[in-house]
């Protein structure tokens, strides 16, 4: 497949797909183009890296409440109600707005993961859907048993998702952490969303929360397979932690800033430490909307203002961030989105996930803009 | 002229609208309808209350860039070129794509005021255009002189904008404020927008810019005429001073942001000590673009974030701030905008100015999405 006439950095090029990657970037001339791109730039597809896709049936509910409210009043009575019915509905709705905003794979945590599977197949996205745990972790028990069916596939991955510490028992975090080693899955977590998580921690376990996975062997068991959602409130000894095991840490800035958890992601300081930084959105029901357009200009600014530096992430290297690194090159993914734009700057300063044109998953266009 | 079947906090209604006014608003019925607005919410239109039109022509130049070098290399020497057609277009681009985003009117600064007014005039949006005034003021000699033919109208209104305190002199402020007092104007002016520039007015004249211009009697002289973009960095002396003025302080949060001049407006400290607050995008070299419905968002996240509280600036209240609390009620002008969304909430926290599906100015369709 030739998607022909496309801008990239500047230069008019011809993009050759083959088996779902890309084969050849060539600088154009006319061809027998499948797509022509006429005035739109190519960018590789963004990974929303923090989700829990069902929750857009949430988008709205308990806007401007204050979090205990929010949680008790309106979040956790209303997913009482879920059905398989409703997380597919919700999944599939999330998926398309991912895939309309150029979204090619999430990264989510919810629960009923086979309706969700059957969603996401549907729209064409890429996955990782990760088993939520609470308590003492008995969500775990068809895992131990051997009778956990849901099987990666090169669209769909799994991973198993402890919650958090605050809501998850040491028992139920040791058997999370185990059952990832056994079946080689990451652990999906949230990690420092809050300063009152931090307070907790110290308070009932005398050390703060990443000292405290760290000692419950978590960190050397799964190293880089830990993906910790928000880490905002963050000790220089966490961060060094987080950088020594090669952890990632995926930031969320515009759930934290909604939920009034705070703006101070130390995202230069990860990645010094050597930590890697990817971005999410976090559901709807927090951040409004699945758009990784908008949070990568929400997480660029927010580094700039509160460092008072304008130098601070530029836009290459937000969109890198926002991307896990991928680019538009031989033998990379063919996913990717195109968008009425001029450079990197226009897309992550100037416009919204609503402008995207066209999005590819694995060399499939799965959405056109009408 | 009837805008039929919109939604308006919660319920249907039908707005008859006559000279330029909304005469009424009724539950929905069936009627002769102009204008059938199922599927869409109804808000009264948005003011963009600093701006500087012309510089979507600047739109990416320099991004990223420390601040010195993004005013000395790339946006004063751009600026050096500009001529009245260049600036024409500019005016037409920027008014069109507020219009395109809800903004029914926008407070502007800028040079070849004729230019922009024509623009204005044939876009239909309202605006008033501030005479951009630097060191001793000679911009404001045909003023003096009796010769200043820039006559408001309806749709057109002007002011005189000193730049700020640190590019205009003590003389050119006098002859700024003078020429407001003597013209009945408003004076438009940038204040604390960075550390600098208030460290800088300490060493300079021993006192912070608000309390300097105080000890000049402009405060005195014009009170509530003052329109003071940025203020972002406020002593709670000069909160006082702003507040006990009626001043009004407009908040550019994307610029602030992008420019690494920081982040705490003190927005429900100023509005408790009695100044207004408005909102406004800047001109798009700075934010890049000139959605003030993405301003909304981003204003309401960032008091949330670093107050640390999710109660902090509800939607409806950032969109009373954006909308100089206008509503869409009997009396009120039929400035309006449309778009697909069910609630305030969605409006500033789900979607973009992207989305806008119709804006009227003075009860004319000036804008309709395709």
């Amino acid at each position: 497949m030739i998607l022909s006439n496309a801008l990239l950095n500047g230069q008019t090029v011809d993009i050759t797909i083959n088996n779902g990657l890309i084969e050849s970037v060539t600088p154009h001339s006319p061809c027998a183009a499948d797509i022509d791109a006429h005035g739109l730039a190519v960018f590789p597809g963004l990974c929303n890296m923090h989700s829990h896709a069902p929750m857009v049936l949430f988008r709205g509910l308990g806007d401007d409440q204050p979090l205990d409210r929010w949680l008790n009043d309106y979040i956790w009575p209303a997913e009482q109600g879920l059905t398989d019915e409703r997380i597919h509905e919700g999944t599939l709705q999330a998926c398309r707005e991912m895939l309309a905003s150029g979204t090619t794979a999430f990264n989510d945590m919810y629960f009923h993961l086979p309706a969700m599977a059957r969603a996401v197949e549907e729209t064409g996205i890429r996955a990782m859907l990760g088993l939520n745990v609470f308590g003492d972790g008995d969500e775990l028990a068809d895992v131990e048993n051997g009778k956990w069916c849901m099987e990666s596939t090169g669209q769909i991955r799994y991973s198993i998702a402890p919650h958090s510490i605050y809501t998850v028992s040491k028992k139920g975090l040791l058997r999370s952490a185990e059952a990832c080693q056994r079946l080689g899955l990451p652990m999906h977590i949230h990690m420092n969303e809050t300063r009152k998580e931090v307070d907790d921690c110290l308070r009932e376990h005398g050390c703060r929360p990443w000292e405290y996975l760290d000692r419950l062997g978590i960190l050397d068991m799964l190293g880089s397979n830990i993906i910790a959602a928000h880490c905002l409130h963050l000790s220089e000894h966490e961060i060094n932690l987080i950088g020594e095991h090669g952890i990632t840490c995926v930031h969320c800035p515009n759930s934290n800033l909604k939920l009034g958890s705070g703006y101070r992601f130390p995202l230069l300081e990860l990645l010094e430490a050597g930590a890697k930084v990817a971005l999410g959105t976090d559901g709807a029901a927090s951040s409004n909307n699945l758009d990784m357009v908008e949070a990568m200009k929400t997480a660029a600014l927010l580094q700039k203002g509160w460092r008072e530096d304008p130098t601070a992430v530029p836009a290459e290297q937000i969109l890198r961030i926002a991307t896990l690194g991928h680019t538009v090159a031989p033998g990379q993914p063919a996913c990717l989105f195109l968008a009425p734009v001029r450079s990197v700057g226009d897309l992550v300063y100037a416009t919204h996930g609503d402008q995207v044109a066209m999005t590819l998953v694995g060399g499939k266009v799965v959405y056109r803009n009408h």
